[in-house]
């Protein structure tokens, strides 16, 4: 059993399975502790469907919740929601001080959260620059919060919708082919986007394509790669160039 | 033994020694080939104080050459010049053929060369650009040359003297504590340039702090610690991230 | 009678008059609907000649919204004043609910407004970033306001005063030179900025000769232009190059 | 029939049909010429297939020629080729006087060629050098050169391999719906790249889609679309914002 | 006796000493007025030590206070605490009331504050965002205020902690040879943080290295020099270049 | 009389004219000695209207000598002669060496050249790089040409003709005011361009205004204010921030 474990903070509980449940699925598959932090329930800017059907604002949350829940069971994560709120999600006192919280009972090896901007969504601007700012408070010995301080865990942006408007520049490639079924299983649970399943599969495909083209000689990428692209924020320290 | 193969690529003869002797030194350590190919002998642009002392074109070369050997030889690595020139170095269809052999000779796991831009000295640039040129073309079955085509090694570019002039952007630091010894001895041997073993042990020190401020909780860096810092050019391929 | 809505978001009344009356007339040529939405009135940041005069902060705002008005009409657009302040203008709750509302009523198909940055004036950066997410908002249905969510019409940003400093891009020349006549009827309404007039009239020249110089053969733009620069913030979709 | 001339300059034969070959079928269908320059077989960067049943330098330049042929032909094009050599394809003087001439012959309306920058394959950013140089010499009268000098025709460049590797920031999104059949079928003619259909066909569908997701609310995209990303290196001049 | 006042605002105590104490002392030795506003303590955030011991917050900011007198001192500097808090460090109407009234206050010459954006402490680049509002709403006549509007000082950003991961890029290398004493012995009044002393010494002699190498064949620089780097926000205007 | 000597490189007669005449008047006003190096006569680029006169090269070459001669005298400047071609400027070891020489020579105090971009002129971006280079070879004291090395002297590029297009950011504005009739004289000389003078007078008149409002409170410029825009390359070194 490893000691490591991951964090994910997102904006909106499908962020977590169409762009990072990969990464989660490997971590997991190593034995790590992965824990969602959702920020909102997307309840207003990414549940159309739901409010087409005539659901009140309750039944939008509690429906999205429940999808996310099983799609976390499925890759075997544990989730926490926060209900703060979106379009626009918004940096209270309060929510800053239960993730500065998080970050010292989790002690994250890893932190996954969106890319700095998103001009299609800018509630993903505003949970980078949340999950980034906790980080640091959490480091602090100053900062009045339960828990021992952190260290500096690197953080990883996974990939928005339409990477180049958003300045996302993807410098790592990550092989996700052991655990793509299931990706496929948790996408399936979110299935009034049925269309989001193609898109993402397609992405993952041309991300694994990418990823053996980029390959050093001794990794032997298979033929049928599938792979997440993510943008590192820190510079990575390393004991060996590879 | 490690079948792993180091392959550093620089203008000239002191590049390697300030700029990525750490990382030559760590690969040596672990067991792995390393091979330095210098394209030029700096004579023109880096032995001003040969020159002062009425040394000839030949005698400049032949001293470049002598203490390139030496240092090489500290760090046990294999060195390889081809005289191309400097003050310009220019790309000749014999230098890239003899680089592309070499890299078919070699089969390198890893890359090293200068970053892409360098305002205070064109030569880095040149050398840069051919470094990436040879690679692709080595990688390709119809460009006839000895050897089997390569596959494609991740390239790092080493740290110019002023970076922020150079748009280098670090995004690796590489720990090189364990081998500084190493380093400092390589260094002395260019002993025309005593100010810069100063400079460089600055900077090691620097890097090496700032490696120490983005460091996972797990990885425990020494509080005195050296690095070398790196620009990643192609994305990271990796089935982890950390 | 054509059925396309210009919608643009300034947040002073005078920015749209400097930087776009032209795309407004031409609009208003083509039988368009055009619809100013004015922030604020410009009170504090943009009226010192009011002030010296000994103006008091209602006799400023009824001076600036005069001058919009009779600008406005000049042009032949409609203007709507939304009275949020400036200096620092500032995007509560109420002024989203608003411009979401404006948003849906209209359902604009082109939507002028600031660049994303101004280090001369942060109410701009401000009116850009307010004039984004309640775009977006719009879109969504589960986000409660009067009418029918939008579509998704391209944004322009008009240029501001030193646009370099902007990091201001102008990817798009509009040839105003039918309308000149117009934007400078409307520039000489706001009268206690003779000098500006002279500025933005050297300005519309200036991008006319660049206009011409960037022209493709078929376009035929006459000796004397004038144009408005413009950056695009998403991507144009279309069926044809041009 | 039109009067428009699409000219299509590319460093290999291969890339007219994955990255532009809807523009092509596009202009194609409304009426306009195409012409195809292909400065280099890509006998020696792009062939390896070839090269490994045995073939010789002569021919894999046929068996190139022949598959570009066939699908010019399919796409309703003319072609052109050049052979200027690949690996490094390089600019003499006389390449530069046979483009200068193609550019008076035409008079293009609209240019398409690669981006500026590819670290995957340097012969590609040369091509954009060479295009682009051309272009201008061919605007001035002083170049000796049949034919009378062109205008200022607008130059896309289309979508490379790793677009966030190359800089590649997408500013146009071209429906290309209406001739994916074609295009598909010229796809196909490249039988020895079988995979790579795939991989176009998935990113001409995420393209699509993206494209729906920019859409004012006017041009009403059918729900599967296919479209080709480009990007835009001189302003836009125009008379209508949309 | 000049009539020049340079004005520095900073988010905590430190910041004036690290990063910028030698332009400081290089006013003051040219009898300008030097004023320091530290808009916080640096009590949660910068003073990890402190906390340790076990003081509590009171005693955390009366110490930090009192060694920023003593560094001020050392310098020649007058300082003023605006106490609003850090960690997360805030705009509130207060505080930007009470600095536009202090750049009324002082009509500063020029002014020193963080670079824009620094991933490692977020309060750097809020305090960067608040000088340069204040300054611009200072300049309004329209806005309420004691005293007369200032012109338009000059902004210099001062080094951040990794200024390449801050997008940082220094412009002007400051000879502070002549008052590095005085910067020593203001570091040395930080006691806690002795390891700083030694990290910004090797970087002031690495910024003046760099100095060195950049200057104009009769600037002269001694061989032993140290600077400090900045950058420079607005154009130079000037009416010689040199 | 000053002991300080201007050298400007361009790549054609006409760009010392419109781009910098100002800088070069002011220089000549402080007793400074003015030296431009044309590396070509724009004979293919930017000579139409001669060409279509029916001037044959010599002819041409002549015209443009004479007016850039006349032009040099009203400024007061020397003016050299490289005839190294245009469209395109190419880099000769012999225009290296002369340019070597000149350097060493005149051992500047101050460098002006074109920016490192121009996608309308590729000449420009040449010369800005052999200005560079030539300016490295000749600090270097294994060149082999005449006269002693170099120091480092500060090199602005001078603006072109569509900024934004060319990366073109202006650090500096240089006030030129006092030598304006010099300047709009020696632009008379270039009769075939009228068109331009006034073009150039507005883009004097717009750079002016914006000194102004980037003017510290002491500087005191004029109403009416003419400027010049420059771009530093390598960081100013300084013993004041002003």
């Amino acid at each position: 059993m490893s000691d490591r474990t991951l964090l994910v903070l997102t904006a909106h509980p499908g962020d977590f399975v169409w762009r990072c449940s990969g990464a989660i699925a490997l971590a997991v598959s190593r034995g790590e502790r992965v824990v969602i932090g959702c920020l909102s329930y997307g309840e207003r800017g990414e549940s159309a469907s739901l409010w087409r059907k005539g659901f009140d604002l309750d039944q939008v949350k509690a429906q999205r919740r429940a999808e996310a829940e099983q799609a976390a069971a499925v890759l075997g994560a544990e989730i926490r929601f926060y209900d703060a709120g979106d379009y626009p999600l918004q940096e209270t006192p309060e929510l800053r001080q239960q993730l500065i919280a998080l970050y010292r009972e989790l002690q994250p090896s890893v932190v996954l959260t969106h890319a700095a901007q998103d001009p299609y969504n800018d509630d993903h601007a505003v949970a980078h620059a949340i999950a980034l700012r906790a980080r640091v408070f959490a480091q602090a010995a100053g900062v009045q919060a339960p828990g021992e301080v952190i260290g500096a865990p690197p953080v990883f942006c996974f990939e928005p919708h339409q990477p180049e408007q958003c300045g996302f520049l993807p410098n790592v490639l990550l092989d996700i082919t052991p655990v793509w079924d299931r990706k496929l299983e948790a996408m399936r649970i979110l299935a009034a986007q049925a269309h989001l399943v193609t898109y993402y599969t397609e992405l993952g495909h041309r991300r694994g394509t990418q990823a053996a083209r980029n390959s050093g000689p001794n990794l032997g990428l298979p033929t049928e790669v599938f792979a997440e692209a993510y943008q590192r924020i820190y510079p990575q320290v390393t004991q060996e160039l590879t």
